[in-house]
């Protein structure tokens, strides 16, 4: 039974368009055996967000430290740790570090879509 | 896009033989429309423990506060916050409350298993 400290794990910086001062670590994958989804630790530096976009695959996320802002559709929502977020699939959604102190989040995603597909970063 | 404090969400003791001071919150699931996982989040009061069991799909699991020990065939492993843990589907386990907090922590499953079964608390 895997155990693993999520700090200890390597992160990786996240360069794609739209990213700015992202890092990912997978915790739980599909390398690790995963059958249905992926578990990703986030850390969003201050002034950084992730890219504006939409997928077809939901995201389940729960912010662990920082503030940051959901922006969707021209509309923002505050975020806080402990809250617990759904991302529909085809949503459209950014994560923006609104403080002064690393943003870190959880952001769970299937390992496949589309019938098969690999999930990116999965 | 939904988006909710986890401690907000309403507390539901878990009455099943082997459980001792659980009680769940679904933070997201199949009523909120997730189509593959369900996020919930579970808290053992302190001398409190999850039933010892298996069952045909994965856990992963974040400790979010407390400390504690997982339990699998006669071996123990301590549990602290940041750890993640991969549970196989199939494999014996026990989380134990070994502080004087509450053990928090995330516990998601696949929202169905067995080609279509519901997963219990998703």
């Amino acid at each position: 039974m895997l155990i693993r400290q999520s700090e200890a794990v390597e992160a990786r910086a996240i360069q794609i368009d739209g990213a700015k001062g992202v890092s990912l670590r997978v915790l739980v994958g599909s390398a690790d055996g995963a059958p249905t989804f992926a578990m990703r630790h986030f850390t969003v530096a201050s002034g950084g967000h992730t890219p504006r976009h939409s997928h077809n695959y939901e995201h389940e996320v729960f912010i662990l430290q920082g503030s940051g802002r959901l922006e969707q559709d021209g509309k923002g929502q505050a975020l806080k740790p402990g809250d617990a977020l759904f991302v529909p699939p085809n949503a459209t959604h950014q994560f923006i570090n609104t403080g002064s102190e690393p943003l870190k989040f959880l952001c769970l995603v299937p390992t496949s879509f589309d019938c098969g597909t690999p999930t990116p970063g999965s």
